[in-house]
């Protein structure tokens, strides 16, 4: 329920522009979902969502409840096992869009959140999770993060081990992983509750929050053979087996060509064994984005290969989304500028009009102004220069953020070559000393 | 209530794309709007819009009645009202989403409809006007339709005429102009409840439906001549002067620079004076763009100087709105064929993987296949090329919709060298050659 102005939607667009494209040049094609449509079909695949976070409501000619989409995995995968079912896999799709989550306690407003993301269907493990993986480093570094972890988990680990936890102990516990508060697992797995959970599973399950980490300070291999002791003999063992050789694999060195951004993980992948966020609907591997500034993951995925036999159409399935404002807080954060478009105000006359059409159709921004605070209205509204008339009839093309830099140019230049000046700066510096 | 698969989302995104950065070329900034806001707010702009085609919910928290945005023009005047109120004038906006109409009878969904479109504030008529009416003429060029004309009219002109015709009658009225019916206008305006009616006035109304054209067969000057006769003495004639006003200036010859796409409205422009659609709502000139296929208006907008008042801030308005399926619907019929982008699916390896990724340095999506049916594959996911073993272990590299055009390559030519040779078709049949 938030206006994006003209600033805000330009760094939008060119941030939603660059991940999709770069989603393009990987093969996933984009689809388009619609805003809202049958609570039942988009519950279907709520996965980690509190279905208190979804807004729903009734249509008004025929009484069905429908949903403003939480999310649009459920959506795609819907997709998936019906019009796309006889598609040859894998299949390769990326999304972007608003999702809606509900307001809760004292919010004031419904969250209107926008995301972009893949999905990549009918790939195994651990091919997919690695093409996903990668997938996630590059994009991450094409929208000019440079400082940034992937947490790299797997579902079922925290799974079975719970799994051999008695109910309601189970809710507990599980909340006690999500704040990895080792403090109270110690407590609530040696209480009476807890006689009926082996040994070796309540001691990896109070170790769990500790085995996190696999930068220089703490080795991915240290962590990985306490857990192989801790695991053993426990549902635990094969997801670590899983995990491990994902892990191994994709911290193996990579060199990009030249002028393409780096889909290498050595640097950035850490472990993280405990984490539990959407363990009831992932599969296999999961993985967190975290990157200063926003105090939130700026992406998340992970496998669900049971989401698409819940639509009919059993299929593996892995993939990832992005929050576009996380990402966007996080390059304010790490300083990340983007470039300001050149945008030019005429006000001068001549070369007026002619000089708006030459712009143009150099594909550059261009529009009429007048007025005496031409200047103003042109920083306004973010033109980058405005051409005004200067000293005995010549044409003064000054940049709105540093009027004092302008440059002048001879009457009879003529709009072309003026054009030329105001797009090539450099061009424009060299015109002034000649 | 529609998904849109790949192919039509690419074809989407890329008119979108092509429709936005047009309108940024002419300095319009793109502003972003929510999916739903209080029904209240949206229904204060509602202009000619049915109050039924509005897709309302209650808020679950609140209670407070919420809408799914009929129409982004009200939204963008509440935050030109509000948060742009202190922005120096002209304002120039665009905005491109989905809008909402409420199912009615016996349509079994809501269309979700996608719309891109330009707001101009704070420019007078008839400058504003025409910025409007060359700016829609460039972009319906710039979208490949080489065969349009744009229907102008003025909202005033019938109103005032109905204005002197009592109620209910005049609702009568309305239908039958809208309808275009000037045999129901005859026995309407000559009934006993017309007997109140001026005899100009209702000789005016009655003529109305004839009053357009304009092209070669009935000229717009003889159009307006006879406008003049029968309009004088009512409330007409004013509305009347702007309008020709607006369509002489209009109808000036101009030129573009080369590269850019015309502005020029002398061929396309066409008078309908007894348009009424929307005319509760506009204040001024209205238009809209006719092309063969959709079988409605692909584009529709006009002067609306009344609506920014309703928000607390008067400011003259003018603008259109683009119906992006309509649009769409033009293409195809009138044979616009988007050029297909290089896709390359590798399957061969050597060179796998380096291939893949030289390729993407160069921007060109590319991704890795397998299996004996890789032609069938990438035919399904639409990729332009599919590279495969050749004879003698050299690399084959096959146009998907043209297999017997293939064209092979050494085994030892190495991953950048193919690159090239898939980027640029013409230096592929080279390689063959030499």
């Amino acid at each position: 329920m938030r206006d994006l102005l003209p600033e805000e939607t330009r760094r939008r667009r060119a941030l939603a522009r660059g991940i999709l494209d770069h989603f393009a040049l990987h093969g996933y094609d984009l689809v388009t979902s619609p805003a809202f449509e049958l609570a039942e079909v988009l519950e279907k695949g709520l996965g980690a969502l509190d279905p208190g976070d979804v807004l729903r409501f009734v249509e008004p000619e025929s009484g069905e409840v429908c949903a403003l989409r939480p999310d649009m995995t459920p959506q795609i995968a819907r997709m998936v096992a019906t019009r796309l079912a006889a598609e040859p896999r894998p299949i390769r799709l990326c999304y972007e869009g608003t999702i809606v989550r509900r307001r809760q306690g004292r919010a004031k407003k419904h969250r209107q959140i926008p995301q972009a993301g893949v999905e990549l269907y009918g790939a195994p493990s651990p091919e997919g999770d690695l093409e996903a993986l990668r997938l996630l480093a590059s994009v991450t570094r094409v929208v000019g993060l440079g400082s940034f972890v992937i947490d790299l988990g797997h579902a079922l680990i925290a799974r079975a081990l719970i799994d051999a936890v008695p109910s309601p102990l189970d809710v507990e516990v599980t909340d006690a992983l999500a704040q990895k508060d080792a403090s109270r697992l110690v407590v609530l797995l040696s209480g009476r509750e807890a006689a009926a959970v082996p040994r070796r599973v309540a001691e990896a399950l109070v170790a769990l929050p500790e085995l996190a980490g696999g930068a220089e300070d703490r080795p991915g291999e240290e962590i990985l053979a306490r857990a192989e002791k801790l695991f053993a003999g426990t549902g635990a063992e094969g997801p670590l087996r899983e995990l491990r050789a994902l892990w191994e694999t994709a911290r193996r060195p990579r060199t990009a060509p030249a002028g393409a951004p780096s889909d290498g993980l050595a640097d950035v992948l850490r472990l993280d064994l405990g984490e539990v966020r959407g363990f009831a609907y992932y599969t296999g591997p999961i993985f967190h984005v975290l990157a200063p500034g926003p105090g939130e993951p700026i992406g998340a995925g992970g496998r669900y290969d049971d989401l698409l036999g819940r639509f009919g159409l059993p299929m593996q399935a892995v993939g990832f989304g992005l929050h576009l404002d996380a990402i966007a807080r996080a390059r304010e954060a790490s300083g990340v500028r983007d470039e300001r478009p050149i945008r030019v105000l005429v006000a001068a006359d001549p070369p007026g009009e002619a000089l708006v059409l030459a712009l143009r159709a150099r594909g550059i921004a261009a529009a009429r102004g007048q007025g005496p605070d031409v200047l103003r209205y042109a920083q306004a509204h973010h033109y980058s220069h405005v051409v005004v008339e200067g000293s005995e009839g010549a044409v003064r093309i000054v940049p709105t953020d540093e009027p004092e830099a302008a440059v002048e140019v001879a009457a009879d230049t003529g709009a072309e070559r003026i054009a030329e000046t105001v797009g090539f700066p450099a061009a424009g510096a060299r015109a002034r000393g000649g």
